[in-house]
């Protein structure tokens, strides 16, 4: 049975241990503390750090394939494994397009796919000639390291472009600008790809982020033309290919009007394993997100990403800002009793504000009252409160 | 977040650990061998024999909530841990019927459950009388300790059942006898029941058995008229309440038919515990009987026993009695290749003629074709050869 190691030990790594168990596959994690929540569900816990090469090289012998729940490990090292012989996936020629926004939307342009118009910016000069091209619509970006929102800026005035980028700059922040696009809504286009080059695309979800998380996904993405729908998808089996992509590739996408008013699509961000958005084909897919990772990466043939059901709902529980009183068990139980049909998926965190603790899907035949429903139940195991006001 | 202790640790336990990662909840495992079945994907393994009161005591200490894998811990055992004030469920009042077939008949007869004519069988005496009752066909069972089988026989005549009764009672193994049916099908009607009384049936199956082991389950059972569904779910339902059985309660049926020429049920055996007759729920109904088994013995409010498609077949994969050549790995690869929609369970057993290795789940529309599906493919990877002749 092959062994395959994951580095990061976050819940997508969590998830791929419960996908490896029914594949008869042993999942080894590479974590930073024996009770993250990867950590605890693991029976081989290496404890290391994921930034140290000697720690990665000790924790990934002996493994059949190698893959990553985050984009973070420095490359210099990745490289160095690969030419050590290990089966890393992805790699980071792919990964970079992960990691940097500015190399993403060069390689997009290179490839004919469709991202904002953008800018590199390495001086205020740079940063005030973008922001009088597109009208003062910028949006400014540190090419790396940013997540959930943290690392996008929006300077409405040239004043405010110019001291801002003065700052980053200053702080060696390596900074892009983009142009600001009215969207009228995320989606993320998700697809598998095996180093061998198959491809599988799951239908385009609808993403709703608040504060810069995601917090709620929808599959399949509505009220969407079926031209626009293909679109989605032949753009991240493009990209897919075209990077070389191994494993899971999540596709950010802007839907806006174009000129015509008619809805289009631009890039935003790409994510190279298990993502937020593509939770839902646990319960609502034939072959869930982490199984697919886990065949991918070890260059296995792909499985069936049809839906079971004509609408899944994921939705976020995220810390409150305060924990609620009642215990996150009884929580739970009062959300069973409620809602038979909620899936509810915890990922063993302690509370922390803002945290992604868990998710609820559903799956159903009606969009409105699946998403009803898996919101309710969300609402109620963040906040202790069911927002309709329902007693039981 | 609740604590679960499994005794035992085959794949049943395994696969309890798979839903158990997903509600946050944490999975430990009373396993004889630290390489078993579950031992290989729990954080938490206790090396220890399940019939050593003590092994179990130190295992079980901290749990929420201690539950089986089979049915073999000694009652006077489980008793005393009750007693110490240990949360086991199920509970030997309940357990006795899955694990004395004389009990379990008497206890049917009591609740008005439809069993076959049946005798305690404690003499040769007892045993000719009965075969006389029921114009020799006859059925003789051990009482206790039999599975897959083993403890069944058919003799055909009143030689034959004077000899055999009379080996068997001098070698002390504790019989009862019953009336051999000549049934059409065997049948499951699968339940989960919480301590606290709730209780939701799955739709009844239809089980295939080979040399006494179950190889094969459609779902929901295919040809049956909705009255005796019914009946089928509503005696799971009874005979969980009647016997206080908490946690996953699989009612082994026969079908035969009546005087009338009806089709009709009969119980053969109880089983409390996930069932092999229910693996088709993890990808065939909204809440696996994995999930259920913890939340009823967790005392939380049951999930949803709907399907997800309209069919869904589980083919066992056994051992073959030679190992074929092919990996297992490269046979689940050929497969993934021409069924991307087989879904594959496998249980990280070394091979051994006859053994539960694992097994493919298929959801679909058809029955003749998701049959069909998933016979070739579990076919495949026990005997690395396509039953139909199909070449890559
Ligand atoms: N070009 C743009 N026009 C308008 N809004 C934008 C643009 N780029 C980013 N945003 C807004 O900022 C949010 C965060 O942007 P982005 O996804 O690039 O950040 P991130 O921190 O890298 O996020 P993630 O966690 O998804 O990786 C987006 O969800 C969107 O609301
Ligand atoms: N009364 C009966 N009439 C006809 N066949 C019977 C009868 N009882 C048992 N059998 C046959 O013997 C097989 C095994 O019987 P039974 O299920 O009681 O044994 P077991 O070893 O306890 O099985 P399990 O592994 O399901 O617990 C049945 O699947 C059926 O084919």
């Amino acid at each position: 049975m092959p062994v395959i190691t994951v580095i990061g030990d976050g819940q997508l790594a969590r998830m791929l241990q419960t996908a490896a168990i029914e594949l008869g596959a042993s999942l080894r994690v590479l974590a930073a503390k024996p009770d993250a929540s990867a950590a605890q569900v693991s029976a081989d816990v290496r404890l290391g750090d994921y930034k140290d090469l000697d720690d990665v090289r000790l924790a990934i012998e002996g493994s059949d394939a190698v893959t990553f729940d985050h984009e973070h490990v420095p490359n210099e090292h990745a490289n160095k494994l690969i030419d050590a012989g290990f089966n890393l996936q992805p790699q980071p020629a792919a990964l970079i397009h992960a990691q940097d926004k500015l190399v993403m939307r060069e390689k997009m342009k290179e490839i004919s796919a469709p991202v904002p118009p953008f800018a590199a910016i390495e001086s205020v000069e740079d940063a005030t000639a973008f922001f009088d091209e597109v009208d003062g619509a910028v949006c400014l970006k540190a090419r790396r390291g940013g997540y959930d929102g943290h690392g996008v800026w929006f300077p409405s005035t040239r004043e405010e472009v110019e001291t801002l980028v003065e700052k980053l700059l200053g702080d060696g922040v390596p900074l892009m600008a983009e142009k600001k696009l009215a969207f009228t809504r995320e989606l993320s286009a998700m697809v598998a790809r095996t180093p061998s080059g198959e491809a599988r695309p799951w239908p385009v979800v609808q993403s709703r982020q608040e504060n810069g998380i995601c917090v709620e996904a929808t599959a399949p993405a509505p009220d969407m033309s079926d031209e626009l729908r293909k679109r989605c998808e032949v753009l991240s089996v493009t990209i897919a290919e075209e990077l070389g992509v191994a494993g899971v590739l999540a596709v950010e996408l802007f839907e806006y009007l174009d000129d015509n008013r008619e809805p289009t699509i631009a890039v935003n961000e790409l994510a190279m394993r298990p993502h937020n958005t593509g939770h839902w084909t646990q319960d609502g897919s034939v072959t869930s997100q982490f199984e697919q990772h886990l065949r991918a990466v070890l260059d296995l043939p792909l499985g069936d990403t049809a839906t079971l059901k004509p609408v899944t709902v994921m939705v976020n529980t995220l810390g409150a800002d305060a924990s609620p009183e009642m215990p996150v068990y009884q929580r739970v139980r009062e959300v069973m009793a409620r809602f038979p049909e909620a899936k509810i998926h915890l990922y063993g965190k302690d509370h922390r504000p803002g945290r992604k603790l868990g998710h609820v899907n559903v799956t159903g035949e009606d969009l409105d009252n699946t998403r009803e429903i898996a919101e309710l139940a969300a609402h109620f195991i963040v906040h202790a409160e069911w927002r309709d006001g329902y007693s039981a």
